[in-house]
């Protein structure tokens, strides 16, 4: 059988490497990119999924709008306008399958192949394969604790032209990193400038330990004049009420949306209108400002845990910055005292170990760095965290 | 802004012109492509969705396997051998979100721009446009009430050497045709001779109305040597249980489904878990065979009640084959006695008199046919339905 050239353009190999290493038992996973289901509001969510059936039960099971279920559209407006986005409505957003499907219907609306984007590097790893598949020819451009290098990302962008540049802003995936309120205002500047698209993914804004962080840049646009016409926004409820749901959303200008909506409507018609009944009905009820506060909490304590216990247990033999939020923590061995400085080669001690995690060169779109590691804090608790760390020490 | 060249492939037109008939209130429709939502078994439902997050709250709720959660596509093994697919495992489908999913995981493993693929004609209009994004060229093949007409697919076939066919075999949407049993295994010794992948898109097979039609394709492959390498089949819970669940599959040969799933690991990452975990829990609850009852009983009296009301108001202005299941009449203007032969002006007549309905032309990929139009008796109980059929003899 003879499938599709934009096959081509993707190899899958580094993804079945990384969940290869996920599989043995009794292993302690720093692996995941997953939130904790032990976090997840079962009760809550049972609620609003039997109010959604009795109180709707025909716009909760039937055929819905590709553009997304009214009610949620509504919720989720005055979500993102709790966090600063002042003026949205429901019509300038439309619900995704995940925000998966929002970068999807982004590829598919923009790419054509052979156009250029950039994205940071390191990056999430299923954008660079969902770009791939459109026939995007990607650029990495270098971040560093404070997110993606402004400098060096006009330089690419005149270089370039790209289709669009896409960023994880606020504690990025694998980089845990938080882009800076000035670099935040100066990549919208260079945005109206250049007139290229900026495509913010922000699954994990929501998820800071301390005090909050910057804005969203969509939420920025109304300070940087033209800037809103440039901006694309991707959100998500993944990471903070649940995954499974496979609810996201995304915001545009009119016409980008519009043709993501006919992108939409040949891909699956629409999102779950039962899933997005109960996230609709969830967000309603009230629950969600003390279900974002029990996440940031829990998170927080296990971030702080291993910060502490990678610096006891690994001391200069890495380093890193301790995120503000998010899953992550990204590192980088370096070598001191001659120890193991490729992180594959980690990996695999670890995993004898008894403790995972993933290399992070296959973050990378182009020129990776084989020192580079993630570590996900998300689903192990305290104790276990400890004891992971024990294990890396062992490794290295 | 500029987008992808894909998007030129697509007139959205077509299809903002059949929405835009829905909107006038106080309107009989026969013009929607849904089914029913007060057949639907929202206690049933109700049940299964607290059982899912009941048992297994984990499972409901995190991120999943992007093939499918396991007890779901155990449940649709078993119920795909319950229609005589005697060999199927759970490891031989993926599930997709919506079976209009499983066309885009196909269009985009493996379409190349430029690449040809025979359609019915007439077919369903969201194929059409999803093909034509992946660049598709599209060959149609004339259709009678007994399906597609093998020598002409045959002739086309040998002349295009398509990527694939695809056929809604069974009830299809808009023709209502029943692809006979000789045909269907003609067609998989077509298969087989030519090499080519066949696509059996089947929403509608679980909706008949007096004897069961014969078995699909896909069932019936076990008796045409090597043809099963070259079928794949979209089943969907969406007809006959809820459109709002999104809940779809895919049957392929090993490495077409492997490529599926990594297209859909990048597209959405899995369908709701929380969706097919209650689409499981329902399926495992035994109530599907009384729901099934029900839908094929209410149908067959609505398209009963419509076949004698068309001939009654419309005489020889129109004709048309009964369906013997599915959603859909397929009827053509005769022109007799100098009445109307354009479908749309018919329609513009008709939203006029109160009752909407769609014209063929859109269905078409290649020469449509004018004179068509399709009506749906699923929506619209009998007295709505004699209602709507007297307004359609005052619009002519």
């Amino acid at each position: 059988m003879k499938f599709a050239s934009r096959l081509d353009n993707v190899e899958t190999s580094a993804i079945r490497e990384l969940f290869k290493l996920l599989g043995k038992p009794g292993i302690i996973s720093f692996a995941g990119g997953f939130p904790d289901s032990a976090m997840f509001d079962v009760e809550g969510l049972r609620e609003a999924s039997q109010k959604a059936l009795a109180e709707e039960p025909g716009g909760a099971l039937q055929y819905g709008a590709t553009e997304g279920y009214e009610p949620l559209r509504t919720q989720l407006a005055a979500f993102e306008r709790s966090k600063g986005v002042t003026d949205i409505e429901p019509q300038n957003l439309i619900v995704t399958t995940g925000s998966q499907q929002a970068l999807d219907l982004l590829g598919k609306t923009m790419i054509s192949p052979g156009d250029k984007v950039i994205v940071e590097g390191p990056t999430f790893l299923a954008t660079i394969q969902c770009f791939r598949l459109y026939g995007a020819d990607l650029v990495s451009a270098p971040i560093d604790a404070n997110g993606v290098q402004v400098d060096k990302l006009e330089q690419l962008i005149a270089e370039h032209r790209p289709k669009f540049v896409y960023l994880i802003p606020t504690f990025g995936n694998p980089s845990g990193a938080l882009l800076s309120l000035e670099r935040r205002k100066k990549i919208l500047e260079l945005a109206v400038k250049y007139q290229v698209l900026v495509v913010e993914d922000d699954p994990y804004g929501d998820l800071y330990f301390g005090e909050a962080p910057p804005p969203s840049m969509l939420a920025l646009s109304k300070d940087v004049p033209g800037s809103r016409e440039w901006i694309a926004h991707c959100g998500s409820m993944s990471k903070v009420l649940s995954p499974g749901l496979r609810v996201g959303w995304l915001i545009a200008q009119p016409e980008l949306l519009a043709k993501s909506t006919m992108c939409k409507q040949f891909s699956d018609a629409h999102t779950s209108t039962f899933a997005q009944a109960t996230a609709a009905q969830y967000l309603k009820s009230g629950r969600m400002p003390a279900t974002l506060d029990n996440v940031r909490k829990k998170y927080a304590e296990r971030a702080d845990a291993m910060a502490q216990a990678l610096t006891r247990e690994l001391g200069d033999a890495i380093e890193f910055t301790a995120p503000k939020g998010g899953l992550f923590f990204w590192a980088r061995l370096t070598g001191a005292g001659g120890k193991v400085k490729d992180a594959s080669e980690f990996a695999k001690r670890a995993i004898e170990q008894g403790v995972a995690f993933v290399p992070g060169a296959p973050f990378y779109a182009n020129n990776p760095d084989n020192s580079s590691f993630r570590l996900s804090f998300a689903t192990a608790d305290v104790g276990k965290i400890i004891e992971g760390s024990k294990r890396l020490g062992a490794a290295i």
